[in-house]
């Protein structure tokens, strides 16, 4: 997918929310449990609900390597239910030398159809450059993230600046925003306007609204651009919406809630 | 595996000799190609003609995830042809916020019984914790790596430091030498005095000798402690050290080769 479909995708339907499949089994509800496939189920059956009111899902790969061989076919078979309308995130962080990370990018854009990976920026160029050669694919660099230990590395000051400004402002210069976005916790909103200004037009990827504490309102008043240039993921927000049998009736009604306030902001 | 019985490995077999299995079906003996199972047996073969000579397999996921479900089937598969003698190392760089770290420890740790894993720094302390939580489990994070990349945000300075130090001061207080081992590229050999200065107890695991121009002997001089402290990675030099059908024999002979050079520095 290119960026301007992103785009297109997002004005259609007024929402840039990405809803993000962190399945586990013993979070789904009870009465699905038993069921030998139990997290595809869910899987499909969240994103039925969902997709009418998102644009993007996006797979955190721990959740199903935590499964062994089991959780990697879960993974495909999940991706194979995603609408070819809907852009789809491996949220991978991976990451090596220039020769491994080229293997990563076969993974997930070749053997596997994702559109875009996360990739952590600490071992530098050689190895972030084999997922950005791919064609109509995005690289999702780690920027400033949502979590406490953001403040151990990424707000390092570096000269006049914080390590992240660095490495966001580094990295813009290797890919362009057709092919490069950066991740951006929303648990920092007041960062997002200092980081929009570095990269004006990349998209950023902004995990953290809803249980880790962000808010839409703020991340959207500073994040968006003249292309939107905004996806806001929610995961258990919207998957653990109840752990009853109208978990898909919740989910879809937490992620139509985030859709209309998204509406009011675009 | 616990530190004193990696040691007493090391020291019985007077190698601290760690073989990468990064595995390409393209790159392995073309009569072996054809082999329906064939990474798999190249593998076994390649553990059966080294296991003598060294005292770790370091298995790089990115090899096996370009292959897909098969690829996990794989890295497992291989992963139990491993004597237990033999420490165990996922090469898999990952790390997330805390929840989504956990996930990966117990893939890596419960999951696939591996003794150790590569994490990076850049998220913090958070996602780091949940690897060192293990007992008897070792978590090795990136510090200074042996790429050209290493130059960008490795080798920043933060304050009076270079940003590698102050990732590897900073997170050996959160382990300790039995949970935590850090990764020195081998290419930056004048470099590995200086961190063994900043972590005198900890193993340092030292890819890049071999293919990547990296010295073992000032490797050793530089890295060596008195529980010896070092494993010293060697991939594509033993794995790939024929493409012919003697390819096991010459990564016997190669493997031996580091073998007899590690006894002379012990």
């Amino acid at each position: 997918m290119i960026k301007e479909q992103l785009t297109q995708q997002i004005l259609s339907k007024k929402s840039y929310l990405c809803v993000g499949l962190d399945t586990e089994l013993n979070k789904i509800p009870k009465h699905l449990q038993h069921n030998a496939n139990a997290v595809l189920e869910f899987n499909k059956t969240i994103i039925d609900a969902t997709k009418d009111y998102c644009v993007a899902y996006k797979i955190n790969t721990a959740f199903y390597e935590a499964m062994g061989v089991k959780g990697w076919q879960i993974m495909e078979e999940t991706l194979h239910h995603i609408p070819t309308t809907h852009f789809k995130i491996a949220d991978a962080k991976r990451g090596d030398i220039g020769n491994t990370s080229a293997q990563y990018a076969k993974a997930f854009f070749e053997t596997l159809p994702f559109d875009a990976i996360t990739v952590a920026p600490y071992m530098g160029e050689d190895s972030i450059r084999p997922f950005l050669e791919y064609e109509n694919k995005f690289t999702i660099v780690l920027g400033l993230t949502s979590n406490k230990g953001a403040n151990d590395f990424e707000m390092l000051k570096t000269g006049e600046n914080y390590l992240y400004e660095k490495v966001i402002s580094t990295i813009a210069n290797w890919g362009n925003p057709n092919n490069l976005m950066f991740v951006v916790g929303a648990t920092q909103a007041n960062q997002i306007a200092s980081i929009r200004n570095i990269v004006p037009e990349n998209f950023l990827l902004v995990p953290g609204v809803g249980f880790q504490g962000g808010s839409l309102k703020e991340v959207s008043n500073a994040g968006l651009n003249n292309s939107v240039g905004l996806l806001v993921n929610a995961s258990r927000a919207i998957i653990y919406a109840s752990d009853k049998e109208n978990f898909a009736e919740e989910a879809t009604e937490i992620a139509k809630q985030y859709q209309v306030e998204m509406a009011s902001y675009l």
